[in-house]
């Protein structure tokens, strides 16, 4: 049940097993991309048994949190998204993507990972394929539009740009606009995304 | 007329002075920012007299152009979008803002840039002055709405947004959506800003 050490600079086992598991998701996906990654495969990277990954991450989705780092579960993104009505659709997307950035711990988690984002092409498949899995798609069915993948990719756009815009590059007076003026202004943005 | 060699690891002045030049303008806006940075000041960086940087540069504008290696002139990005009516000028952001990535230079340099703005603090500051001045406050008086600048703030940080879901993070449908398809969706989200 502990790690075989086949990989060089890998810890020796027992303690860590969780963390072996989890840096052999990350290869994987890195490797091979989310779809293609299974937890068999990942316990066989981390030289467990699949049901020691199985003990420790309920599915893959959760081996992707982890592995990635992300302040939050996107599932729970996605059903906070989904949970009203279609007409206010558009203020309650910028609402819960402005409350995982506002946080402090989700801001400095979501800096860094935007930055990978840009400047690594195997982090940035990656999120691409958890993203859509777990917000994209949802979202587009919900919208339920002959495009509505475009639509929702370009809502996705949007909203990375602002945090962009706003945490990272600081430009103002996106930096330092408060966030009903922020959810006033782009929501009817969004909003004219998700209406037909 | 030549550079000092004040600065360590510079080339000897002469047949580069027009690159002593860039370089020591590079410098002083990643120092002290594009407002103060003075072609005088750059001028004394490099060692040269001012007449010789006004020589090869016809204003500080131009300096921050050929210093941050930009494909395009801003100034005539923000000409091209605010030639025609208002009641087109979502379209013709999304159009003009396109056209820059969409040239093989230009989408090479432009995905430089881009990493380059999220990976460095200095960058991000440099581009974020120079495109405001440059862009982002003519289309503001163009608007000329009370909340105006956040207006643009947030077109800018939506077309940001797309620039990276399509040409960087690739994500699908937006990376390989044609042109038009593109300029018919995203037109009416930017017009939603610029009008009142």
């Amino acid at each position: 049940m502990t790690a075989t050490g086949r990989t060089p600079g890998r810890r020796p086992g027992g303690p860590d097993t969780r963390g072996e598991i989890v840096r052999a998701a990350r290869e994987s996906f890195a490797d091979k991309g989310f779809a293609a990654t299974s937890i068999r495969a990942v316990a066989r990277q981390a030289g467990v048994d699949a049901a020691l990954v199985h003990h420790y991450f309920d599915s893959k989705d959760e081996l992707f949190i982890e592995a990635m780092a992300l302040p939050l579960d996107p599932r729970q993104v996605a059903a906070a998204i989904l949970n009203g009505s279609r007409e206010d659709l558009g203020r309650r997307i910028v609402t819960v993507f402005l409350g995982v950035w506002e946080s402090d711990e989700g801001q400095q988690r979501m800096k860094a990972m935007l930055r990978s984002v840009v400047t690594s092409d195997d982090v940035a498949r990656i999120m691409r394929e958890g993203m859509t899995r777990m917000i994209l798609e949802p979202v587009s069915q919900f919208i339920d539009l002959p495009d509505a993948k475009l639509r929702v990719g370009l809502i996705a756009s949007h909203l990375i740009g602002m945090a962009l815009t706003r945490y990272v590059v600081e430009l103002e007076p996106v930096a330092s606009a408060d966030l009903d003026q922020l959810v006033d202004r782009i929501g009817p943005a969004i909003q004219q995304y998700v209406s037909g």
